[in-house]
């Protein structure tokens, strides 16, 4: 069976000296995330997904979710129990709002935790993690009084959330859904409808499920300016909170699907359910949009969190398996064979991960001080600057994070040869489970026009061109310390492959669009590449004032220096040539013909 | 359910036009080759798998094999009476010596075949592919005895053969097997041992299955120099070429993998079983390279018939479901949405596949052309030049062409969007069918190092030297063709960046041999896109010379010319970003030991 440790150093680390998230600490809700407490909670919540979540993982996979005649889902074995310690540890508690039951400590933490819960177990954490998108936009565009019926439940985990969007016939295309919702004399609306891919749609592990639905009011408009958000519960909530009668949703049927089997995909059938409309009647996108930031967010650590728990097993065989001998003459002359630890060409793929994790989990948690920032700092113009950058960069971490998170998964498993094929071992639901994130809550491909059809433009360039200075003037400020300076002379030259790319769509998109279509992808590629690079240097920068101040842990800095640099050496180069493809624009893409594509016999 | 249609026009292209196979008809075997026989059993052959092979595809992948208490195993349902169709028509005899009662035609067919059956039913294919194998090897090594007893009924596939290599402590390092061939008083060997990951290693589809086998002799020296080759059979085989008793191999269990479920991988206990040395006695790593490298070829097509059929699905895909509008306004303003066809980032998934899948047939179907030409061809300088050049892209043709058939499968899923995750509409089988041929027959880190460690070096670097002087005067060439001069220009940058990374190779990899291992897999890939972009060179002057011609099929030729365009656009950059990471050497790679890889908590 696969193994997983929580990687607590690491992210201690970047909270602590690369984010240093004490200087916040004036900041509300910071005052209580001293160093003390908060490496007490990371390893607390590392122990627990490690000890509760990991052991459950591939038993999951294999079993899977069992639908009954009745509509009803049972999970795989142990989830029941792993979510009831879950519930009684209040992890869900960690970052929401004191108001409602939470603990109220930053993003940071939730993040990190979440990162811990994905890898241990990514088809678990979806039933908390989507239960958390629910509540983001219940926090946002709900009544006082729903927040009140529904926010404590939901935080403590007694009762869980669902986003229900796809129909059979859409999903990216939300202005196309049929679902309807007629209005009651009671206040209440009667839901009807189709939804498909309903994550987490129907379990045994909670009491409740709030299902937060799109749908259609009678003679809305035929776009995405005619979607209302509703609430609509499985379970009817009385008056006094208590459970009341059964809701007209019904669970139709379980999706087969390449993985993530432990968690219930579903099919649910809305047949005049009771429903209440959440914020204002034809505004659903832009609430459903409040959920999704969260949950795009959620998947980009789902990228870092398979690679992770791939990486750790990886590394584990390397040093296990032995065949053949290092190129530079045997290792371990007594024994028949060297680890395959010893091969450049294992080691450049363990290599990869390690500077791929280690990249994204900062990202994923400088991300996070983003979100609590934007909504916490001191300044307006503070949590602006941070609401642009986490603006800019969620298409980011979800697009690049999900594809790169893929293939090193991917990676991963090749170390394994033959062995990484076969289901026992683990490595392939590991690459099973990473292939959804780069699908769900918008592909990767959506992602890719998110942020170059909407977030480059937006405010005249604003976002990105602040992201350029802040990226610049770390690398300025590298330049001037030797050590740190080949890595920032290098992290130069891939910001100027963003800043070119940039430029060529401002000079070509206007007059075709298609130009700007053809090149997103290679542009999120480019930016993630750069992104990761900027931690990087962040990172290196931080080893480096503890290497200078006196450190026990010489090892493990010394370590972030030389994967800093393995980074700019193996990474930083495809920025260009995505450039390079970038800037040949839509013509040869576009140019041939729907018939041009068919197989000719 | 997914579909196929053999893609017979473009096979048709590739071996009539590209390698005017024609041209060969004084060679033996191919002067039946016409292009009127060639067309007709393409069309056939193509016509075979799409109609008898692909129905069962995917419930081969869903039920599986089955092993009995036994140690019998049972192929899915279908698979029986398919494979005796199959033989009825005599697939398996295609490109196999008359004497032993094959057709004799030149492996270009026989490869154009093997995509078609692999794209069809991958797990299927493995069965013929592995006796192919198996007879390769018996061909070249066997006594006159073992071929007049074995061939005729391997070729005409009333028997299958398999290769039995790996076992639980090694597969790539071979030197440390431990299975025994102790010599009998009748001539024979008695061989123990434990066998694993044997692909179509018991089945009930033929009437004897003939294992070749690699074990040592008592006292054999203790590495790949004290290796032997056996043949083994199911059952044993009588004098009069009927059945005799069973033999003492016997299936202790099947693998549960992540894809190919309808092709048993084995594990077999040898007991004391009856085999018979192939060849002489530790030497048997040279047989089991030439039935090695028949494989390979045989899994580079794997590459790209996974990629082939994931493309046709995705185009059909693409082509029907609606989602949003074109970026430059509606194309179907009648209609609620334009098909996703419209979206530049679909077409660049499709486009990368057409580029990819066209140029991978066009290489593959070269290459078997090399094979013959290296037994067949007039001069021993040209059988040479023959021998060298498919010798030197074996494990380009394998390496690239898996790595980007697995990433071509994937992206296709990505245009299913959460359909694609599904098992039901079959993509995921596609590229979980894919992950397959990245490992097996010497994982792609294994191609990396034959081709860097070995190819490049033999006889002073000729091989790669004819390859630079080949592909230079085709570049040399074309620019003189107003046409074709813009592609050839392209080309002759990134053959120029080819050149560059073994120079590189040349001056630092004698000082550290890790600087070769740490590059080792980027030059594959640079080599892969090199020789992708020389077949769509060749191709764009083959379509260009029908088009100055005059064709009734303008739109087929002028396809390949953009699609050619397009190959330069997208494929090309990444040449040189791969040269650049390559000539960072090992430093960074190699620098961190063991203890900075551990998780510390």
């Amino acid at each position: 069976m696969p193994s997983y440790t929580a990687p607590t150093r690491d992210t201690r680390f970047i909270i602590n000296e690369m984010l240093d998230l004490e200087s916040y600490a004036e900041l509300p809700g910071f005052e209580a995330a001293s160093a003390d407490v908060t490496d007490a909670v990371i390893n607390e919540g590392g122990k627990f997904c490690a000890e509760v979540l990991a052991p459950i993982n591939q038993s999951g996979d294999q079993e899977g979710c069992t639908r009954h005649e009745d509509g009803s889902v049972t999970a795989p074995k142990g989830f029941k129990e792993a979510f009831d310690q879950f519930r009684e540890a209040g992890w869900g508690t960690l970052s929401q709002p004191e108001e409602f039951g939470g603990q109220g400590m930053p993003h940071v933490l939730g993040f990190a935790f979440e990162e811990f819960v994905s890898s241990a177990n990514q088809a678990f954490g979806m039933y908390p993690g989507l239960t958390n998108g629910a509540v983001s936009a219940l926090l946002a565009k709900g009544s006082q009084e729903q927040k009140e019926k529904y926010l404590p439940k939901m935080i403590s985990n007694e009762w869980t959330g669902t986003m229900n969007l796809t129909e059979p016939h859409c999903g990216t295309d939300l202005g196309m859904i049929r679902t309807k919702a007629e209005p009651q004399a009671d206040g209440s609306y009667a839901i009807t409808g189709t939804k498909i891919f309903i994550s987490a749609g129907e379990h045994d592990m909670a009491d409740n499920i709030i299902h937060l639905v799109l749908a259609k009011t009678p003679g809305a408009p035929d776009s995405t300016k005619g979607i209302s958000l509703f609430v609509v519960p499985k379970f009817l909530v009385e008056e006094d909170g208590s459970i009341g009668e059964r809701n007209g949703v019904v669970c139709g049927s379980i999706e087969h699907k390449m993985g993530i089997h432990g968690n219930a995909t579903c099919v649910l059938n809305y047949d005049g359910a009771k429903g209440w409309l959440v914020g204002e009647e034809n505004k659903g996108l832009a609430a459903m949009f409040i959920m999704m930031n969260a949950a795009r967010l959620g998947v980009g650590i789902q990228g870092l969190s398979q690679a992770e728990v791939a990486y750790q097993n990886a590394v584990a065989y390397a040093l296990d398996r032995r065949q053949g001998r290092a190129l530079t003459g045997p290792a371990e002359p007594e024994q028949q064979a060297d680890p395959i630890f010893v091969h450049p060409d294992v080691r450049r793929m363990l290599m990869d991960a390690k500077a791929f994790t280690e990249g994204m989990r900062a990202l994923c948690l400088w991300g996070a001080l983003q979100v609590d920032l934007s909504h916490k700092a001191a300044t307006e113009e503070e949590r602006e600057q941070a609401d642009m950058l986490i603006g800019l960069l969620t298409p980011v971490i979800k697009g690049y994070g999900t594809d790169k998170g893929y293939e090193v998964a991917t990676n991963m498993q090749q170390v394994f040869g033959g062995h990484g094929y076969i289901e026992e071992w683990g490595m392939s639901q590991f690459v099973r489970d990473a292939r959804i994130a780069q699908i769900y809550e918008g592909t990767n491909g959506v992602q890719a026009m998110d942020l170059c059809g909407r977030k480059l433009a937006q405010k005249g360039g604003a976002a990105v061109q602040a992201f350029f200075k802040v990226v610049g003037e770390d690398i300025a400020e590298a330049k001037g310390d030797e050590t740190l300076a080949p890595l920032a002379e290098a992290m130069e030259k891939a910001l100027g492959q963003q800043q070119a790319a940039t430029m060529w769509f401002m000079q070509n998109a206007m007059q075709n669009p298609n130009h700007l279509g053809a090149g997103a992808h290679h542009y999120m590629h480019i930016m993630g590449i750069v992104t990761l690079g900027w931690m990087w240097l962040r990172m290196a920068k931080a080893a480096q004032a503890a290497l200078a101040a006196g450190t026990d842990d010489k090892a493990f800095y010394e370590a972030k220096l030389t994967t800093a640099r393995y980074y700019m050496d193996r990474y930083l180069p495809d920025a260009g040539a995505l450039r390079r493809k970038l800037e040949t624009g839509s013509d040869s893409m576009m140019a041939l013909g729907e018939e041009a594509f068919a197989t000719a016999a």
